[in-house]
């Protein structure tokens, strides 16, 4: 989080302390987003190795968890952090908790990666992959530089192309299924790409609910449950 | 929470909020649950309206997880809480959002439901969704009867069954592929059993996660990502 908005505190101990819960969430967030990316490129790819290499990762985003949330404990312990600093533990916690779960995720899909590549690839779904992994990693990479510039405004594009996911995976999923039907022999292929398409899916929720928490930071304001149209009325509102 | 650890204050009116949060986590828990076991009735009696009331409860469980947000967030601010009353409200928030989730999941099977009213049952898995739905209901009964009581242990057991729930998932998923490749006009059908009991088993997952946050708010460890063996052990030291 940028200067402007983080360590103006008189104490250097509690600057330090929320600097270094930013660093955190970032290591946190860029290794979080690798792991989407690398699975996604070792499914494509057929990959095992690489799915493997997402699969080592996870032991390190879990400690980033544990970590990160004790260092909000710790200072909400012993700095009683008021307004603002109060409102970014809060969502830091929160946001947390979604990039462990979008972690999670791409296991999956490296696991999908790996299974595929030992049990033969599937005859359809790669591209739909393809398109679908892209754009939520294209939401992942903006949500986490719109968190750390303090940027709520950006929160409603990502809701927004969370609903246009949720469109197209409803769409592919459409396509796979009669797949399915036309050739049975198929359907274990299949499947393992609908589930990999049903995580990407997961992570576009995940990715939107860390846009959300964004929001409550910066403007205070619970967004959770609403939709695009009353979300973009909320923050047009004084704060 | 029992009278024993809640609500010792002398502040009357920082025990009266306390008390606020425990209510309305309470009231969102039995919602909750209540919304597991009527999609589940709703899937295997095929009933439709059934389905479509446990929709209509999801707005007042999004309400409540606001609601409790909320008062955390004041506590937090107002009464800057220590030792074990934080450790509380920080295990309140991340449980609220485990139940938030697992509505989110009844809601899906309540979905599942009305499809398969609709285009036709499915030949295959009823006795699975039986069988794994009434395990994940008795999870969530159980966690939510430990928290109130502040018991940690009872968090191992939740875990153990989580395993199993997994277990009993994995090898039902086996028997439904074959299923689908044995009868592919079944196929679109038998995908709504698949979807309900992925379902089931993130209710699982989820009510695990608040086992987990009780274990932490009673003794102050953190046993997330560890095995249900560590788990143990972690119990057994010294606080």
């Amino acid at each position: 989080m940028d200067k402007q908005h983080f360590g103006q505190h008189s104490s250097s101990q509690f600057n330090e302390e929320l600097e270094s819960i930013r660093d955190h969430m970032m290591e946190m967030g860029g290794l979080v987003e690798q792991q989407v990316g690398e699975a996604l490129e070792a499914l494509l790819t057929a990959d095992s190795q690489r799915a493997e290499r997402v699969l080592e990762q996870e032991k390190r985003v879990d400690e980033l968890e544990i970590t990160i949330d004790e260092e909000c404990a710790r200072v909400l312990a012993l700095r009683q952090p008021a307004a603002s600093d109060l409102r970014m533990i809060i969502a830091v916690t929160k946001a947390v908790s979604d990039l462990e779960r979008i972690g999670d995720e791409s296991s999956k899909i490296a696991t999908m990666a790996i299974t595929l590549a030992r049990e033969g690839e599937s005859p359809h779904g790669y591209m739909e992959v393809r398109h679908i992994g892209n754009q939520v990693r294209h939401m992942l990479r903006q949500t986490l530089d719109a968190f750390v510039r303090f940027d709520a405004d950006k929160a409603v594009d990502i809701a927004e192309e969370d609903n246009a996911v949720d469109m197209e995976y409803r769409s592919a999923m459409r396509s796979l299924v009669t797949f399915m039907m036309e050739d049975p022999r198929s359907i274990s292929s299949i499947l393992n790409i609908i589930w990999s398409l049903r995580s990407l899916e997961r992570v576009g929720d995940h990715t939107s609910n860390i846009g959300e928490q964004l929001i409550f930071m910066v403007k205070g304001k619970d967004v959770r449950h609403i939709s695009v149209a009353e979300m973009q009325r909320e923050l047009k509102d004084p704060e």
